[in-house]
């Protein structure tokens, strides 16, 4: 068991949920490197004080460059906005030091490849935190079709929805103006990197987005509320996506169904413990979608929980998470997303962007 | 109470579902006009009176011509293979017989055009059976829309997804051959009649179809198994469609989700007895999906059954569209969906299969 | 093929379904009898005459006498008040006629003694109409446990819940007076008589009944709102049974779930098209119940419908019920639930009740 | 902010799971009080040494007297099995120190008495360890009851569910041992405990319980599988309870639906983030069970996370719960429940015992 010192940068939603993984992801898994809250990073010296109180951190800065240069800050997990993670980015790599960064990359996709090239030229440990992937019910659901259980995908649909903007009278914030802001940049990756896990790459797409309340308290919106998207995949597979901040009455509506020639599967998040499986090999009288709960028979679920159906939650996503992080310092070894699989979803994102401009089907293959 | 002479052709799954409706649906609507089963129709004299014996009709016939020019048949009810309907058609209206002709309307679009030309010529009742849209729960849909409960409709998502040909060693027949006969030409029609009912016209999609399974047991396959859409309404709502049947699991998967301003809705087939409305006015600790029981407070569920939450089912939706062809017909009142609306849907189907082969948006408006 | 004359006693909620389905059962089964509406008999000729016109039968009667003693009646069906009932069937038997009687079988247990001995009297075919225990599902249900699909049953639990009494402004009607009105006398006989078709026959059990609202507009209540029992089966499975006219929210819970030593099932009838099953012997990651909506591979499915998951409703209920009770006639075979049948309900009401007075284990076991 | 040094006594499932939670909880809810893993005892040196090590203990012992007499240990949890827990509670409110008891308190009633006798002489803070009810979604229903949301309650039917035992196959172990082991002593003190804490005391009740499995690998089992409970609360509401370890299918059954005059209330802890809400104030088209997902609306969901529907889970109820004992010791209050609330389950599970010696009533009343 060895300690290691964590640097959280942001406080806020994020920057919490990191900070408790941090403080619990030792107990749970067991693991080799042990993470001690060195220090964290707010925009003012009152905030990141108040949060190092509330978090347990031993110190506080305002300034990311004392984080990143710190020398018993030996890992580093970024939580701020995303026009921000380039430049923080390539000043941990260039002190080597593993980066733990949140999701989307960067701001655009020309930060995506700098965060990638900076990642590269380093070899330090880089991961995208794209944390509803990590699910017990997910992951098991990634390895149902890598194992043949459903035999040959054939159609994917993914959606990722809330209505955290669905009133027309929320005001206009930073949310609303930058594409990087809006549903196609900042909910659809989460959806699209699940494709891509589930399913393989994407060959082609066509978009669309939409800005359904133009005009909002405090200002005018400049990016979007819905978009969709229709995809193949390299392998053929037909897919469809959607997208949207303002879907009445979705909360956490990350939710796929995968159609295989042997069976199918459904996930809905805002059931994270339950997954759905339907065989063509039962009996015909007997064939009917299995609701599956989680349990220790389910990827990274025992830790959490001896018994099945007990259910694990969001902050244990991001404790899954942190392992993962802190397994790739430790071995070495690459840890899926790592900035290059996130790099992906960035090119996608931006393609679907293009593809809404022009209104026309989008090749993704590299030339 | 006056009696009406009932024909139908064809006896197979929905021309019994057509006889059974034309039996009971006096009894459960008290309707003026009461079906007298007159005539049968089917493809030789022997499987006629096979029908003829177990649905209660007087007389059999292996000519539709005979049926259609008998006196004493004085309503045509089409139950036949698409590509008959044409004929059958032009033959009833020029007989002065009123029609009820399944869904969809002709083999391809010049059919559905000079049916409509040859209905509204005539003048007669005229009706497209297109069923699921006929449930309490769908039209109290149209309703809660209507009445502006869920506020302006921003997004629609449906599908129409069945899995009767999943299994690959199914063999070929006449459904593997033939657009009209795919999952574009032959299922996707509910769907998209039940978007117009629900969103309104259609101006604007890009479509895609694709065969999996191109070599059963029988023969090459010639028609699509997978089919979507992405489109916008009139209005501008953003919409999306998929469709198939082999959607492995799904039985009968005719499902819509419609996101508005001050609400939401969410119903599947396959518990038709549910629908699902979220409302924003309920205080938000309270606020959630409610699934609301089809009962005597919604439309055409009380004569079925006094006692809410007990249920209406398929043969259920075939009497309620008998109820409504016989109403036509007593009123001289058009009843939607008239052969026009169904014209619609054709037209819909034809561009979405034309979009598919050029991989582009496609106008729907009319020149 | 043989038509059979029917009378019908009763237009109102259950006269009116039973009407429908002797219109239709002939259609649906293609049973060898062949229902003819004959005669309906109501409280009043013009409510008698209302009926006959609505439902289509060829006369109309206030005395339901002259219903038994007609010629053309050639089978009867009970659908008036429970205390009536004892005496029509014993006139009905005394003239040889086959008997439909709705449930539960009369007034008290005397009654429903006396009727089984005239039925068993007379030989002719009599059976009582518990219609939610033949839908696809629940038959379904009984094949799964005599197939031994979940091994050894162990525990049951039923309910049989709505909520039409629920609003405490209701007024006092016929059915708030009177023990065989209460909900123990009404609704429970459902349920029990489905433990008993699911489960095998119960040895000894507690009860327990509460009027909740003694005093409603226009009188004083006299019979209970909830019940409750506790049972042990010949078998040694342990029972629990719930039921109540004010369950608020709920309108039609006639649901049960059976746990047996290789596997459960799951039923609601709310959503009377689904049933859920586990299997102990799947895989321990893809255990799950599985939601199996009701198709042609299920009993008395397909002649409504070839199309699985499309779903059948209360009315078809009442379809298949009529097609037994013809077949009974045709066969000449007893039809479960016979009289005899329906006594053990009774002997079942009777004994909680006296079990709710002395609040202690009865025994059923006879004398 | 001040450290207290936490003591935990059994490093299994339980001490596992308070182990993590003492971790985190600091960060999770800014308490005022911040736990310091101090010493965890286990049963042999080396399993503490083990458990130390994972948890991120400072000290190991394999001695509780040691742990309870350390003065840098001081508050103790309570995670060993249910014999031992008088004996230790006694030293440690001898000692001075808070409890935090793992339920049910003790191996029998007199052992409940004895610790409640121990807290109450001594005046520390004392508190069982209930976590099920301390769900969001479980807080709330407490909430909507007392806040009147559904009304008078009329009837409480609830459940603890678990199929861990349901193979025949499954050895004897101690859990197969001793009724405090059984189906009654350990399971349903849970969902009594719910029952009090949402309807309120228990007047008088009767109960069954049965061993389905008699003989399991090595050795006799001598408690029970299933048991189930009919009882009368204080305030009139008919109730119905059912617990099992041989439940096929259901992993984690804590499910209770509650029926009150004005709506009605349902949850399922294996979908533990939803809970689902009737109101008959609605318009009656619009009626129905709200599926509500807890969120930022619920009591302590918010510092788990910011968005509603994403979701608590095992793990973060037991973060609750800690961190109601932390203010139980810092603010001085009794924090429900305490040890004198516990001894209530205890006295409800001993006389349910003693009803199903007798087959009889039993009154609750205190003499």
């Amino acid at each position: 068991m060895t300690e290691i010192g964590i640097g959280i940068l942001g406080g806020g939603y994020m920057g919490k949920a990191h900070s408790v993984a941090m403080a619990s992801v030792g107990a749970v898994f067991n693991t080799a490197l042990r993470p001690r809250l060195e220090m964290i990073c707010a925009s003012s010296q009152e905030s990141a004080e108040r949060y190092r109180a509330a978090y347990g951190f031993a110190r506080a800065t305002d300034d990311w460059r004392v984080l990143v240069a710190d020398p018993k800050v030996q890992a580093i997990v970024i939580a701020t906005p995303q026009s921000t993670h380039r430049e923080i980015v390539e000043a941990a790599f260039a002190a080597g030091k593993p980066v733990l960064c949140e999701k989307p990359m960067g701001a655009d996709l020309a930060d995506a490849e700098a965060m990638v090239a900076a990642a590269e030229t380093t070899g330090t440990a880089n991961m995208v935190a794209y944390n509803y992937i990590r699910t017990p019910a997910s992951q098991y659901a990634r390895r149902l079709i890598s194992d043949g259980i459903i035999g040959d995908v054939t159609a994917f649909r993914g959606e990722h929805t809330e209505d955290f903007m669905a009133d027309p009278k929320a005001p206009a914030t930073w949310r609303t103006t930058g594409m990087a802001n809006g549903t196609m940049g900042d909910l659809a990756p989460h959806m699209i990197n699940a494709a891509l896990a589930l399913v393989g790459p994407i060959e082609s797409l066509i978009a669309e987005v939409e800005t359904v309340h133009k005009d909002r308290p405090g200002g005018i919106v400049t990016n979007d509320d819905h978009a969709q998207i229709m995809c193949r995949f390299a392998n053929g597979v037909m897919g469809q996506m959607f997208f949207s901040r303002i879907a009445t009455g979705r909360k956490m509506g990350y939710a796929y169904e995968i159609t295989g020639t042997k069976g199918a599967i459904k996930f809905d998040q805002e059931d994270q413990n339950a997954i759905w499986l339907y065989k063509m090999s039962d009996a015909e009288a007997e064939r009917g979608f299995r609701k599956i709960l989680t349990g220790p028979a389910h990827p990274d679920y025992e830790p959490f929980c001896q018994g099945p159906g007990h259910g694990t939650g969001y902050q244990d996503q991001i404790i899954i998470e942190a392992r993962d992080f802190l397994h790739a310092i430790h071995s070495g070894d690459p840890v899926w997303p790592t900035f290059r699989d996130g790099l992906e979803v960035a090119r996608i994102v931006h393609t679907a962007l293009a593809s809404a401009e022009t209104r026309s089907w989008h090749s993704l293959s590299k030339g």
